[in-house]
C-alpha cells in the first residue's frame, strides 16, 4: 500500500477545492497512489487521525466539489511549530503517517501553510522518512510571492469587479446621488482594491478613487479630490482596501473610525465606515454609503473566474506529478509568458521561497497621485477575471 | 401625433429595466403609439421635460438594457402632491404632455409611484383630458398589495438565497466556527429577509433563525435559541431584516445597536450589528460576523431570476395593452393559479388598490416560535427564485 493525503488551511476561496479535485482525478488517471486520504480540518485533523477514502467519491460527486466553494475538507488556523519546540507532534504526525501507509503530503493553502511544507519536508529529509511534501497555493489576497497570481484571487477579483460595477450603477440613478464607498478584503496587499478598478462602464472606470494599503492615506489630498469630483458630478465611487493605512503604518480603520455620531457616541467600523466619517466631518456631502463586501468575496463560487477555476484544478494535478517525480519541500506554481494572448507555464519551487513572505502591489502599478490603478497595470489584472458583463443605461449621467 | 411616456422612480431594482424594454418592444411591434419616450429621473425630469426618444434604440441595445440593474431612465424620490396643494406643477406636467402629443404616461415604481397614477388619472378625468395612465409594479421589498408577488423580488430573493448558501459554507470550515448573521432588506416587510430561508445545504436549511419586521423581537426567546443551537453544534447562522422591531414598534437597530465597544463608546449599526452586540454581551461567544448585503440586494443582475426578468418584461408588454384599451388609472399586475407547476394570470388593478399599502408577511408563513418560514411557505418563494446552486462538501459539520 502507497497512499496520499491531501489537507487545505487557511481561509475558504472560491476554488480551493477544486486544486484538491485536480489532485484526485489525476490519481484515479494515473494511480500513483492507492488511496488519496482527506486529512479534515488541516493539520489539526490529521493530528486526531481524521482521514477520509476520497476514492469513494464517484465522478459526479468530484465535479460537484469542484464547483463548490469554502473549503470542503474543513480547514484550520494552525501553525506547526518548529521541530525543536513541538517534537511530540512531529513524532505523532508522522506516526499516523506511517500507520495509514502516507508516502505523500499535500497542503493547499498560504504563506503559512507552505511554511508546514517547508518544515515537514526537512524533518523528514532530516529522519531519513521517505515521503513527498507538496504544497499547492491558495489566497484570494494575491500576497504569495514567486508565483504569477495565486489561485482563489482571479474569483475573488472578479466577485469585486461584477459587485462595484453593479453597484455603481445603483448608485448613479438619482440627480444628486452622493458618495459610495465599496471596501475590499486585503489587509497587507493591495490587489483585491486594485480589481475595483476594472469595472467600466461606457469605456469609463467606475472607481473615481482606488486606495491601496501600499500607499500611505493622505487626507488631505484625499479629500481634495473627493471634493473636486463631487462638485464636477455630484457623484464620487470609491473602492477601499480594509488595509488602508497613515504613514506611520497604524490602519486608517483603528484611528479615524472612532468618529462620533450625533449623540457624542464614538462610531467604530472598518476603512470604509472610517472614510465615511471622514468625509462627513469634512462637510462635502452627508450622504454617504458604505458596502462591505465580506466573506462573500472569498465564496461567491456563482462568479467564479472560469481560468482561476482551471488553474486550480492543474496546480492540483501537477502537484500530484510533482510528489511522482520524486519532489518535496516544493509548491506547485504558475508564471506567466503572456498577457494576451494570456499565457501560463506549469512549474515549482522551493517551500521555503514561499513561506512568510508576503508579495505587495509594485507601486508602478499605482497612478501618480497614489489613488488609482494605471491602465498598464490592467493588462494584469484582466485575464485572471475575464470578460465583465455589458450593461447599458440611457440616462445622462454618465455623460457627465 | 399620438405619443406615450414611461418613466421609473424610487429604488432601482434587476428587473426594472426589462418591464421599460417589454413595453418599447411591443410597441415596436404593434405601434399603439408613434414615439415612446423616455421620461428621465421619473417625475421629476419630466417636469423639466427631459425627454428621450426610445425608437433609437436597434434591437441589440434594447436587448443589452433589458439585462441591465439599476434604473436606466434614472429615478427620483419626487412625491407628486394632491392637485389641490400642487395646481402650477399639475398644469405644467400637462402642458408638458400636450408639448409632446403625449397621450400615455406609465409609470414603473412601488406604492408611491402608483399613488402617482392615480393622482395624475384622476386629474385627466376631471379635466376632460383624454390620456391613460398606467402604473408598472416594482419593489424588491415585495410589500405591494393585490399583485401576487412584485418584479424585483425575485431576483433580489435569488441574490440572498445565493449568498445565504455560499456564505453558510464558507462560514463553516473550521472546528469551531462561531456565528454569522447576515442581514437583508426589508424596513416593513419580512419577504426578503424569508428568501434566505431557501438556502439549504445536504436537505437541510442553512438559516437557523430568521427574523421579520413581522414578529416583535423576544430578546430572552432569541438568545435561548442562540445558545441552543451553539451549544449543539459551534455555530449559527441567522437572517434577519434590517427592520426588525421590538414590540413597542421601535427598530432593534435604532436601540440595541448602541451597545458599548471596550472604550466605553456606543457602536452604530443595523439589525445585524444590534444582534451582534445582543450575543456577544450575552456571553455566548464572541465570534460574531456579520454581513450587510446593502444594495447589491437589488442590483446584482448577474444574479437575477429568469423568471422575475420574464414576468417584468411581460407587465411592460401588458401595460401598453391596457392603456390601448382605453383603461387608465389601473396598474399591470399578475396573480398566481397554481405554484407547481408555476403559473400566474396577467390582469389590471386600480391603482389605487396599490397605492400607500403594504403588504406584510402573512404569520401563518411563520414558524411557532415566530423565528423561522414554514416549509409550506417556501412554495409561495421557491418558483419567484428557481434553482439554486447544488454544492457538496466532505467534512462533518453538516452530519452534526
Amino acid at each position: 500500500m502507497k497512499n496520499c493525503v491531501i489537507a487545505q488551511s487557511g481561509g475558504p476561496t472560491s476554488v480551493i477545492n477544486s486544486s484538491v479535485m485536480g489532485l484526485l482525478s489525476k490519481n484515479n488517471e494515473l494511480k500513483v497512489y492507492d488511496k488519496v486520504y482527506a486529512g479534515l480540518n488541516g493539520i489539526e485533523g490529521i493530528l486526531k487521525e481524521d482521514l477520509v477514502d476520497m476514492n469513494l467519491l464517484t465522478e459526479e460527486e468530484i465535479e460537484t466539489i469542484k464547483h463548490t466553494p469554502s473549503a470542503a475538507l474543513g480547514s484550520c488556523r494552525y501553525k506547526l511549530k518548529e521541530y525543536e519546540d513541538s517534537k511530540e507532534e512531529y513524532k505523532k504526525l508522522f506516526e499516523i503517517f506511517a500507520r495509514h501507509d502516507i508516502k505523500a503530503f499535500f497542503y493547499a493553502g498560504g504563506n503559512d501553510s507552505q511554511d508546514t511544507v517547508r518544515k515537514l519536508s526537512a524533518y523528514a529529509k532530516d529522519h531519513n522518512i521517505d515521503m513527498n511534501f507538496i504544497g499547492i497555493p491558495k489566497t484570494v489576497d494575491n500576497d504569495l510571492q514567486v508565483i504569477d497570481h495565486a489561485p482563489g484571487f482571479g474569483s475573488a477579483a472578479r466577485y469585486i469587479a461584477v459587485s462595484v460595477l453593479e453597484s455603481y450603477l445603483d448608485s448613479m440613478v438619482y440627480t444628486n446621488n452622493g458618495i459610495f464607498i465599496t471596501e475590499t478584503m486585503g489587509r497587507d496587499a493591495g490587489w483585491l482594491a486594485a480589481s475595483g478598478a476594472l469595472a467600466t462602464y461606457n469605456g469609463r472606470r467606475c472607481a473615481d478613487i482606488v486606495l491601496l494599503p501600499e500607499v500611505p492615506f493622505d487626507e488631505e489630498k484625499f479629500l481634495s479630490k473627493v471634493r473636486k469630483i463631487y462638485e464636477e458630478k455630484g457623484h464620487v465611487y470609491i473602492v477601499a482596501s480594509e488595509g488602508v493605512r497613515l504613514a506611520d503604518g497604524s490602519f486608517l480603520a483603528a484611528t479615524k473610525a472612532h468618529a462620533h455620531d450625533s449623540f457624542g457616541h464614538a462610531q467604530l467600523g472598518g476603512a470604509g465606515n472610517a472614510l465615511k466619517n471622514i468625509i462627513t466631518e469634512s462637510g462635502i456631502t452627508k450622504r454617504v454609503k458604505v458596502l462591505e463586501l465580506s466573506t462573500l468575496q472569498r465564496s461567491a463560487f456563482h462568479l467564479a473566474s472560469e481560468v482561476d477555476l482551471e488553474e486550480a484544478f492543474k496546480l492540483g494535478e501537477r502537484a500530484l506529478l510533482l510528489a511522482r517525480d520524486g519532489e518535496t519541500g516544493k509548491v506547485s506554481i504558475l508564471v506567466r509568458k503572456s498577457d494576451e494572448p494570456y499565457e501560463v507555464e506549469y512549474t515549482a519551487t522551493d517551500a521555503s521561497n514561499i513561506a512568510n513572505h508576503v508579495k505587495y502591489m509594485p507601486l508602478d502599478m499605482v497612478t501618480e497621485d497614489g489613488m488609482n490603478i494605471t491602465e498598464e497595470a490592467m493588462k494584469y489584472f484582466r485575464p485572471l477575471v475575464g470578460k465583465l458583463p455589458e450593461y447599458r443605461v440611457i440616462h445622462h449621467f454618465h455623460e457627465k
